[in-house]
């Protein structure tokens, strides 16, 4: 607390990010990051940047990453947003889009940051409870609203909306946006990028610290009209010119552009995450179902606090959220590689 | 205009940067861009980042790097704040440290992201006129305000203020933030580093961009006293958790750390400004005296857009500001090589 802080600084709740200990060997399991490491292409790429044309400035507009990007998934370059990592993308989508005299609605569970938005910006929001299955359920949402964000699949529960029933919700809320956080979609869930062109109020975001193993390098986009992309373009350019450094771009376009390593490790960590819940179940643990690289299970007979306290005893390091209550007994578990995911299931074996 | 919108985004005005042009073979002297690529060291470590370990965040805190940057002034790391380049920085500080009942003062020619801030964030502001001679008058700061912010040396016009100005000011201001841009402080100008823990008001911001010639790898800091950094903690741990990847955190601290380099580059920077300036000066152009790696200079008998679009047809490429009237003769240029510098020369000479 001080004097020369803004009025807005002393009501803050920063989001807490998953540890990322500097330790060796742990077995890491806490923030979803991907088993696998960016594919050659990228690395390649990468390296060749580290060159002297680092004195200039990286290209403010990001125009060849927005080309790439809009290739990929058969749209226009202006309907694509960059930013340095999903949260930045969020946090202009917040200001520029959702920010109305109607409050904003999103799931009583979901990503946490989505609330932290809400209190930098000054954005009313409503919770809307899940319900007994952990599902999203559209009806909930059919009430005056000054907008809807989601993940799907959700976090920190994994569990995936079918595209009928986003599509339901677009056609019934027309008067404001539909965001569709979609980090995790890659891992098994239906995307609703093949909507955007129908509906103009539809915005989906992505990121490429998950599917594309990249969350050392800060990339994510939004795709939706170009309007809604307009909105983000002008808080961008209110907010840091040149937000995509040169080494971001440059591997961004790569693994874009790699879509065989993609379609290898995305479909060995689905493989690797049916192993790990058959598993996981083996042991009596229940398991909400995942269409996202980590799953959220829990134990009838053991709490999920000393579950994941017993675990880092053993230098494995899962992620438990205190609240809210409802899933306070729940560990969220990032796929790891096998061997990640072996010493995972040899360490609960010996807490169970 | 969108009824998507959020109501702020119809109100801006965004921020234009510097042109970057995709051609080959400009003389590009228009954003202040350094003409040495960057150390060796620095392509050292940024190459060995390259690596499988991408899949992985990057530290949110970049607490090496912070504690880099302090050992290098003799600071705690507790006083360092880092972030997406220098706008994300000043991003955060107008949002954290500057919105308060009375306005922000700063000169009427600055540089051109701070109104842009102000009406991101909702701050109300004072412009403060610079004096005849293109200098801030430390005494018309002194009057009622919620904070004052300047670059030293002054953008675009260069001059710099020497550290007793500096310091009266902050002797006689203590009851809000003052903000030192030193973005180019490296080539010249004194900085108020040595100031840090005298003044508790008092935030000082660097970037990599300029005398570290890393603009393509988007670094910069802020320096100050340990409540106001976490001020701006709190604002980025609300926005954005990972702000720098990988490659920035470990390009800046090899930069930080190579010190030969550094003094070398901006030495032989200062020595390329002061023929350049004798140059102009021989074909009758007036130049501003400068602490920076650009010159602000007009020529009495030709206009400034002229100037710009003769050497624009010549392929080099200069910054020239179309507001306020009393900047519209000038060129801000930045200095080049020997080689670029001369190819200016080359090209006014045709002009003249």
């Amino acid at each position: 607390m001080s004097v020369y802080w803004s009025e807005l600084v002393h009501r803050l709740t920063p989001y807490v990010p998953g540890e990322q200990p500097k330790l060796q060997n742990l077995v890491k399991l806490n923030t979803n990051e991907n088993p696998f490491g960016p594919s050659p292409k990228v690395l390649a790429a990468l390296q060749a940047e580290a060159s002297e044309s680092l004195r200039l400035y990286p290209d403010p507009d990001s125009s060849r990453l927005k080309s790439a990007i809009a290739e990929y998934y058969g749209l226009q370059a202006n309907q694509v947003f960059v930013g340095n990592g999903s949260d930045e993308v969020l946090a202009h989508v917040f200001q520029a889009l959702l920010k109305h005299d109607q409050p904003l609605l999103f799931p009583d569970i979901s990503y946490s940051f989505y609330p932290v938005y809400c209190g930098l910006y000054g954005i009313e929001f409503e919770t809307v409870p899940l319900n007994a299955q952990f599902e999203i359920a559209i009806d909930d949402y059919l009430r005056p609203n000054g907008g809807i964000i989601f993940p799907n699949p959700n976090a920190p529960t994994g569990v995936p909306m079918p595209l009928s029933d986003v599509e339901r919700l677009l056609k019934a809320n027309t008067h404001s946006v539909v965001v569709v956080d979609e980090a995790y979609v890659d891992f098994g869930t239906q995307s609703a990028v093949s909507l955007v062109n129908q509906y103009p109020n539809l915005l989906v975001t992505h990121t490429y610290s998950k599917s594309r193993s990249l969350a050392g390098l800060r990339v994510g986009y939004a795709l939706g009209n170009a309007t809604l992309i307009q909105a983000l373009i002008r808080i961008k350019d209110s907010f840091n010119s040149y937000p995509l450094d040169r080494f971001a771009e440059a591997g961004a376009i790569a693994a874009i552009q790699d879509e065989a390593y993609f379609e290898q490790t995305r479909q060995q960590v689905i493989v690797a995450r049916e192993a790990l819940v058959a598993d996981l179940q083996s042991l009596g643990f229940e398991v909400l179902p995942s269409g996202a690289n980590f799953i959220f299970a829990k134990h009838p007979k053991h709490a999920g606090e000393q579950l994941a306290a017993g675990l880092r005893d053993q230098a494995v390091i899962v992620r438990h959220f205190k609240k809210p209550a409802r899933i306070l007994d729940f560990l969220r578990i990032t796929i790891g590689n096998p061997s990640q995911n072996q010493a995972l299931m040899q360490a609960l074996r010996t807490l169970l």
